[in-house]
């Protein structure tokens, strides 16, 4: 059958436009998370049009082959890994921008654009596209709509989801539906484009999405603020939301990330020694960007900060913000890394971050956070060994000890990646039975025979439902 | 059949919480909209606590019996109405404002809370909650989400659902699901609060939600212009739109109910003659809200304004406003109205607004247009006398006329009042075969025997599908 599938997409596609060779599909069979599992595709396909999209679907379901939808392959979850015996369909060559219409402020792209191609065609008419996670260079638009990804803009922008007017989705028959509207308002009939976005390609396969458009921000100004304890920070990013602040960007580093960050840049980062920095941007331009950081700098001190800097200067400001930016890489430097992705309500951001250093002391590894401050979600970050016996392990079990934690503080197993094949256990924990058995049905509902992404973000339904 | 389930929802409610007396129940079996078809109940009920709504479903479902939610019943669409046979469970005795959290700037409520209860709660820790739709005093939280309310607010702070976190829902098997989350960011499974919100009661009941808070913004300052021509406003409103100025506030009324509001105040409104005005406020405060109103009165300049006046006071902007406030009173004292919610890209408001003259001239009957311009969620209002033999028809004519001119400008058939009973055939005719087949399933897979709030949304499912 395997080879059947192949032959078949070939004779559609063009023999170019479908790998099968290991060394060829290899590289199409994972995403960036370590720990999920993956399979071994019969195939990669590289769809260049819609009618193609349709067709791979309609071929495959006809084979009762799955099909493992795939955009640039940056995700964090293992949602687009293949399985045995599936199609992986690649959308990047779907890659036009098919229109900018700047007097609605709106884009109409293909799911296989890349993040920073949208924001530059957007940026001719000066205008912007918010959504940024920090694969923004090369990850695609279609892959940021399957997870609903996030990124620093969110505490003032918001996520993808946000962003998306709607979307065209080939479904499991393989016809095509379009949802949403053009217009900025509008509630004729379910919320199907909500539903797609952040789905992880197990409801249909997003071929083009209709998105909203900002005019372009000012040139940011930066505030970096030192403390002598998480709490204090914490307290800070309260009285910020208190405040009624808006920041275009605040982020928190906890200590273990700061001393990575020192040892990587060879230089001290915040004062010596100091247990947390709160790093805080405003795109307001001007007089109000100044009042923004002023008022972000008094509740700082207020909270305890033992010094803060602020500089309106963008270059000045990326040299500041350097030490979020290298985190990763520099705690990169002291072994593997397996990174969290837990949203808390913001004023348990320091119980979190003193919940993971308890954590990290009783599975003997440090776990650093660092995470966005101002919406609560965080990305604490074990580093392990994998070459020393049982250090996998002991990371693995700090991951679900986090988990735990998160949703003991009433928070969010996800905040931005998703679930994928690595949190499914945690999601049917999360939502309850009740939860579990109505996204069987919506699944079922979308997908009856079950070949889209079979395997992420659920478990196999249950035989009583 | 139908006095057992009486008696069944007496014994588990109570006699008091159970109307059957058609003088009683009368009031509850239709909203506002006059054309909307609607039946007569068996019974009207009135749950305390969830656990009694889910006593209710599972005893209708049981029984066979349809079931039609209803929150205050200020629906323009007759999604509340009742269909013969039904029980309607109307949601006014949950009223509880379960929490205020100032901290993470949300609040728990229930679902038969009135809009302007938890504007005052959330007033109280120096909160607000945005939505706003005109009946704010008296509509409930509940009837908001089913269908995903508007306001005035939407163009600088959203809609209904940009304001929900979560919801708890009663299911069609008497499950209680409970979606969403408390945190700012989540990607925890399908999106199902979205789903919920604006699904009209055709999925589940809603009995809490859990919507978040903002600072109370400043109070407002207010611009008035007037434009001889509504070509010149709509010029106005792209140039505010394409500047980025973002008013809390911006309505347009054109030539037919500016002469109703004269009529009715006594006085002239805008320049004398005048073909429409624009009224914005904005809510920024001092200096940042005087030169948003600065650079809306230039662009209104730009755009041709006959003449603009700009006031920071609130109680001489509250005067100003005054015009749109009494508008639709204004009308009503013409003749009956018939209300129409199409939302157009923002560049086609003025098409769409001399398209409605048009259609008034063709079937001899005014169409007066007010509407959100800022989000091109107009509100063509077409005046008739149901005395007049053929006027009725005429009206509906135009009606239809009104949606098919929204949607041929690449608008929607409902910005935020919702389909209900009144705009079934329109739906299906927005979303396409396609999309009504994926409408049925999902109805499908929450509501298999079809008993929540039938009729509602979906014409009857096509017997192919």
């Amino acid at each position: 059958m395997a080879a059947k599938i192949v032959d078949v997409l070939r004779a559609e596609l063009g023999d170019a436009a479908v790998l099968t060779d290991p060394a060829g599909t290899r590289p199409y069979a994972r995403d960036m998370m370590p720990l999920a599992p993956s399979g071994t595709p019969v195939a990669v396909v590289f769809p260049r049009t819609v009618a193609q999209v349709q067709t791979c679907v309609r071929r495959c379901a006809e084979a009762g082959v799955p099909i493992v939808p795939r955009g640039a392959g940056s995700g964090l979850t293992g949602a687009a890994n293949a399985v045995d015996g599936c199609v992986v369909l690649v959308t990047t060559k779907l890659d036009e921008i098919v229109e900018v219409d700047p007097d609605n402020r709106l884009a109409v792209v293909q799911a296989g654009v890349v993040n920073k191609d949208l924001r530059t065609a957007a940026a001719a008419h000066g205008l912007f596209y918010p959504p940024d996670p920090s694969s923004f260079e090369w990850c695609t638009i279609g892959g940021n709509l399957a997870t609903n990804a996030g990124g620093l803009c969110c505490v003032k922008y918001g996520v993808t989801a946000d962003h998306v007017l709607g979307v065209q989705v080939v479904l499991a028959d393989g016809e095509l539906l379009r949802t949403g509207r053009r217009t900025v308002k509008g509630v004729a009939g379910y919320d199907l484009t909500r539903l797609f976005v952040g789905s992880e390609g197990t409801l249909g396969i997003i071929t083009e999405a209709t998105v909203t458009l900002r005019p372009l921000p000012q040139a940011p100004g930066t505030l970096v603020a030192a403390f002598d304890s998480t709490q204090a920070a914490g307290e800070a990013v309260i009285g910020v939301v208190k405040a009624g602040v808006v920041p275009s960007l605040m982020e928190i580093m906890d200590a273990i990330s700061i001393r990575a960050v020192e040892a990587y840049l060879r230089c001290a980062v915040g004062t010596p020694g100091c247990q947390a920095l709160l790093l805080c941007q405003s795109d307001s331009g001007g007089a109000p960007a100044e009042r923004e950081l002023a008022a972000i700098a008094r509740i700082c001190a207020d909270a305890g900060a033992t010094a803060t800097q602020t500089t309106v200067d963008p270059a000045e400001g990326n040299l500041l913000l350097q030490a979020r930016r290298v985190s990763l890489t520099a705690l990169e430097q002291q072994g593997h890394c397996l990174t969290e992705d837990v949203a808390v309500p913001r004023t348990r951001i320091a119980d979190l971050i003193s919940g993971c250093a308890r954590i990290g002391a009783e599975v003997a590894l440090p776990v650093a956070v660092v995470g966005h401050a101002a919406d609560g979600n965080m990305h604490p970050t074990i580093l392990f060994d994998p070459s020393v016996p049982g250090e996998s392990d002991r990371a693995r079990h700090a991951f679900d000890r986090i988990l735990e934690l998160g949703l003991a503080l009433g928070g969010t197993i996800t905040g931005e990646h998703g679930v994928g094949r690595i949190k499914r256990e945690w999601l049917a924990r999360e939502v309850g039975p009740v939860g579990v058995r109505v996204h069987h049905r919506v699944k079922q509902a979308f997908d009856p025979d079950g070949l889209f992404n079979p395997g992420a973000m659920l478990l196999p339904r249950p035989s009583a439902d």
